[in-house]
């Protein structure tokens, strides 16, 4: 089963699509990319939609089995593939504490991240217009707790979010940190334990880290002069 | 490790919290239980933020191993005790198909039906007039969206939303479908598939599931009949 390419449906802009294809590029899992621009709408095709009938990105194809949710996803793709046992550890005790980490980002570090860049960010490139102000500011300030939290309750002493190595609750995580800097707003500028955090994860992940970013900031530039 | 006797602590009135000890019980998982009373606000005082300083139920602690979210608890359970496959599938595939509901639950079941719960029954009762009827009515809308995907996207045919047999996707979708009941409001009356799967995660969970849930609504029309 494991033998067969992934197929890849994903979109570089959107932060879980990013988590899937560094982990299968720095994991050197044998993989195509279908690119499904979300700016293009191209999510709500008739054919992606058959796909996956939620109408987001990532999305993986595996010899025939179809897998929605980038939490999911790069668990799916850890446990078929011969990758470092670090990633999502065997363990019970250390794989719970994944668990925790991944069960908990879906209503903090993911919601909130992605709502400030969308106010800061899309919504004003959508609308012609900035943000209201005080909206801006309580999204910001909700971040800002939930990276408070990130570092009191996860990072800890530790290296990494879930222990002394990395694994896929740092990948997840950095994901949605790096987008808010497409808006030029830094969300660890206060952090420095998270700093130090984002430095080692990115060291750790290497050039498919680089290139993956690299893309959405170029992307961005581009995008931003045409305004 | 697996010997020593689960301590759980958890709120019955907390979805997430019934989820774990419908399945505690159903398994007959030795384990003791601490209430952290939601509505004194338990969960703030000193000794319980030392425990979980995210001031939240459900948490346990297993041999001196503290785990919060209920999602990486009962993975944790069903991988260290010798509970039915069925409940997280260890083949990656059924497994995978586990994972991505749990991810999607956070997003989307968990959100939509406590929203709805807490405008039409906990508002109401904290600030002593009803929720804006527009607002409640969108909450309603995009709840029932929800519950439109969640038959059309996992349950399709089959006879549970991950499977042929029940899985912790199903405790953690049912838990919280039932509490919008608490306002007298049933989500699921224009979805017949997902009436008939509620009555079989019901028939499959027993008496745990009815005491759980009988402790619940007791205890609310007690409350509404000293407002």
């Amino acid at each position: 089963m494991s033998s067969a390419p992934v197929k890849a449906y994903l979109d570089i802009l959107s932060q879980p699509s990013r988590a899937v294809l560094i982990f299968l590029r720095h994991n050197r899992i044998p993989h195509t990319v279908q690119t499904v621009a979300l700016r293009r709408g191209e999510q709500k095709s008739a054919e992606f939609t058959r796909l996956n009938p939620m109408q987001k990105v990532p999305v993986i194809e595996h010899g025939g089995f179809v897998l929605t949710e980038s939490d999911a996803i790069l668990k799916y793709l850890a446990t078929v593939y011969d990758v470092p046992e670090h990633w999502y550890p065997r363990e019970p005790l250390q794989r719970a504490r994944v668990d925790e980490y991944t069960a908990w980002h879906h209503s903090n570090t993911r919601p909130h991240a992605a709502r400030v860049f969308f106010m800061e960010v899309l919504m004003p490139s959508m609308l012609g217009r900035p943000a209201d102000p005080a909206k801006l500011q309580k999204a910001v300030d909700e971040l800002e707790q939930t990276m408070q939290k990130l570092g009191e309750m996860f990072l800890k002493r530790q290296a990494f979010l879930c222990g002394d190595d990395i694994s896929i609750a740092d990948l997840l995580a950095i994901c949605e940190i790096m987008q808010p800097l497409g808006g030029g707003r830094d969300i660890l500028k206060n952090h420095p334990n998270l700093q130090s955090w984002r430095s080692r994860v990115q060291a750790a992940l290497g050039e498919p880290f680089i290139e993956a970013h690299g893309i959405l900031y170029r992307l961005r530039d581009k995008t931003a002069a045409r305004l």
